[in-house]
C-alpha cells in the first residue's frame, strides 16, 4: 500500500486538522472530538444541520460545513460510523435554540448512532429532528445496509436543507425540505477499480484489468454486477438508466445533475461521463437547470463515479441556486 | 486501460463539451476550435488573459475561464502543445482592444507556439504580451523543457493577474503583476503512481510496489530521483526544503499555499500533507494567508501531489483574496 499518511492511526486526526490548517476561517474542531463547526461564534438564531458519517468520503462531510449547508460535521473512523457521543458533542457544540436537523446516510451504524445521539440529546431538551438519505437504486439491501444506500444525493440535501435553515425556517420546515429532496434524489455508481482502507492495507474488492462493478456502494460494497469494461457512454446508460426506471424524471420535469468523483477518477473523465449524461436527458426532454462534477461524496482512492438527479420544483430550484460558501462548495 | 472514455480520439472534445454542458453559464466554445471562452457578449473594457497547453490537467485551464481569472483557454492534445492557430482563435475570440496576455506554461512547445500566435494576432494590431511560468524546481532542464517547468504555481497567475484586468488595469500593469508572482512563486511536485495517456494506453512510466518519484512533472516527465515511499512528513519535508532553498521564503515573509493533488490523490491525503506543510512554514516563522487544496493542475489519473508556495506583499494579497467566479475556483 501507498498512500501519502503517517500511519494508520493518525490518518483522520491528521484530515482533520490540515482541513482547519486550509481553512481555518470556515472550520474549527470541537476540542477533544472529531467534530468540525463552523468558524467563530455559534450562532443565535437558527436551526442547524449535523451531518457525518465515516471518514474516507472527503469532502464529505467537514468540507460541506459553513454559510448555507452544515453547521457540523462528524468524522468517524474510516468507513466506521462515529459514535454517539461524538454525534452529541457535535449537536452541543452548534444547536442554538432553533433545534438540529441530523442528515444521515442510511446505514445501519450511522443511523443507530445519530439516533442515539439524538436521545442524549432530547434529555437535555434540545429539540432534534432527523432524516435518512437512500438515494442508491443500486441495491435494495447490502452489506451494512437495511433498504437503500445513501450515498452522493446527500449532497443536495446539505445544500437545500442549508438554504432554507439560512433563511431562518424552523426545524419543521427545513426538515419538510430535506424529506423532499431525499423524495426526489436518486443516484448510483460504479467503479473501475477499488479503494484501500489504510489500517487494512490492501484493496477492498479486487476486479481483473478488464472489468468493472456496476451499483458499487461508497465502502466498496459490492454493486449489482461486474462485467467487462465497456465505454464512457455505454455505461452511464446503464446507471442512468435504472435511476429513470424509478419514474420520478420525466418528459418536461427538470432536475439538478450531480456527477461525483469517487476519488481516483480524473476530472476529465467526468466531464466525458457528464457529457452523456446532458445528451441522454436532453433526448428524454428533461431539463437541466444545474449541474455539479467533482469529487464530493468520495470512496478513499476509488477509481469511478457516481450519477445523482434531483427532480427540481420552484423551492428546490431556488435553494439550490441560493449562495453557499464552505471550503468545498462555494457559490454566489 | 481501463478510462472512463469512448474512445482514445474522442477524449479533449467530450470533455470540453461535457464542461459546456455542465457549466453554460460559464463557459462557451469558439464553434470549430478547442477553445473556451467566458459565456456571454464579449468584453468591451478589459485586458483579456488567455492560457492553456496539452490537455490532461483539468481543470486547468479551462475550468478558470470566467470572471476574476481567464477570458479564455486553449486545449491541446492530451500533453500536447495547442496549435498557434488554435491560440489565435483563443485571441480573436476574446481581446476587446485593451490586449492580451498570454500566460504561457514553461515548456518548449507551448512557448513556441503561444509565440507564433501572438505574431499573428500583432499582425492584425492586435497587442499581446506574454509571460513564461517556470515554477517547478526539481529540475533546470526537462524532457521537454529548457529551464524549468510551469507547472500549478501557473493557476496563482491567473488568480492575481485576473483580478488585476478585472479592475480595469493595462496590459502593462497586468503583465507586471503576472511577472511578480511568478518572481515569487516556486512548486515541487511527487508521484505515487504513474499516469495512462489514453493514446498510449499504458503507463508514462513505472513504480513498484515500494518505490515514488521525487520531483515528477506534470506530464510524468522524470523527477529528481526515486526513492523507497515514506511517510506523508517526510515527503513535505523533502519538498519544501528544496523550495524553501530558493531564498524567497523567509522568517516574518507572508506566503500562499497550494497543495495541488495530480488528479488520483484523495483529499483527504491532500489534507495530511496540507497539515505538515503549515507546521513547517509555522516552525520557520513563515505565515500562511491563504491555503489552496484539491485537484487543480492534474496529470490525468497520475496518484501524488505537488506544493507551490507564493510569497505575498500587499498588492497580491488583495488580488489573491478579491473575488473569482469560475467552474473550478470560486470565492466570494
Amino acid at each position: 500500500m501507498k498512500k501519502l499518511i503517517n500511519g494508520v492511526d493518525n490518518v483522520v486526526d491528521e484530515m482533520l486538522n490540515g482541513m482547519i490548517a486550509a481553512h481555518p476561517d470556515y472550520v474549527a474542531r470541537v476540542p477533544g472530538t472529531e467534530v468540525l463547526v463552523r468558524t467563530g461564534a455559534k450562532k443565535t438564531d437558527k436551526v442547524v444541520l449535523i451531518s457525518g458519517g465515516g471518514s474516507g468520503h472527503e469532502p464529505a462531510h467537514g468540507g460541506f460545513v459553513g454559510e448555507g449547508m452544515l453547521d457540523a460535521a462528524v468524522a468517524g473512523a474510516v468507513f466506521t460510523s462515529p459514535t454517539p457521543d461524538q454525534v452529541y458533542e457535535a449537536i452541543k457544540a452548534s444547536e442554538c435554540g432553533k433545534g438540529a436537523l441530523l442528515i444521515i446516510k442510511n446505514y445501519t451504524g450511522d443511523v443507530m448512532n445519530f439516533e442515539m445521539a439524538a436521545e442524549m440529546a432530547e434529555d437535555e431538551d434540545i429539540e432534534v429532528a432527523k432524516v435518512v438519505v437512500a438515494d442508491d437504486v443500486a441495491v435494495e439491501n447490502s452489506t451494512w445496509t437495511t433498504g437503500r444506500r445513501g450515498i452522493a444525493g446527500t449532497i443536495f440535501v446539505h445544500k437545500i436543507a442549508g438554504a432554507k435553515a439560512e433563511q431562518g425556517a424552523g426545524l419543521a420546515e427545513v426538515k419538510a425540505v430535506a424529506e423532499k429532496v431525499i423524495a426526489n434524489v436518486r443516484s448510483m455508481g460504479m467503479a473501475i477499480a477499488p479503494c484501500t482502507v489504510p489500517a487494512v492495507g490492501k484493496p477492498s474488492f479486487e476486479l481483473t484489468e478488464e472489468e468493472v462493478e456496476i451499483g458499487i456502494g461508497i465502502h466498496g460494497e459490492p454493486g449489482t454486477h461486474r462485467e467487462k469494461v465497456s465505454s464512457a457512454n455505454a455505461t452511464v446508460d446503464q446507471l442512468l438508466d435504472k435511476i429513470l426506471a424509478e419514474g420520478i424524471y420525466n418528459d418536461g420535469d427538470e432536475v439538478a445533475v450531480m456527477v461525483n468523483g469517487m476519488g481516483g477518477t480524473p476530472l476529465s473523465e467526468l466531464y466525458i461521463a457528464n457529457l452523456e449524461v446532458a445528451n441522454v436527458l436532453a433526448g428524454k426532454g428533461i431539463k437541466i437547470a444545474k449541474t455539479i462534477v467533482g469529487n464530493y461524496m468520495t470512496s478513499l482512492d476509488m477509481e469511478g463515479f457516481s450519477i445523482s438527479l434531483l427532480k427540481l420544483d420552484d423551492e428546490l430550484k431556488a435553494l439550490l441556486e441560493a449562495p453557499a460558501d464552505t471550503p468545498a462548495f462555494t457559490q454566489k
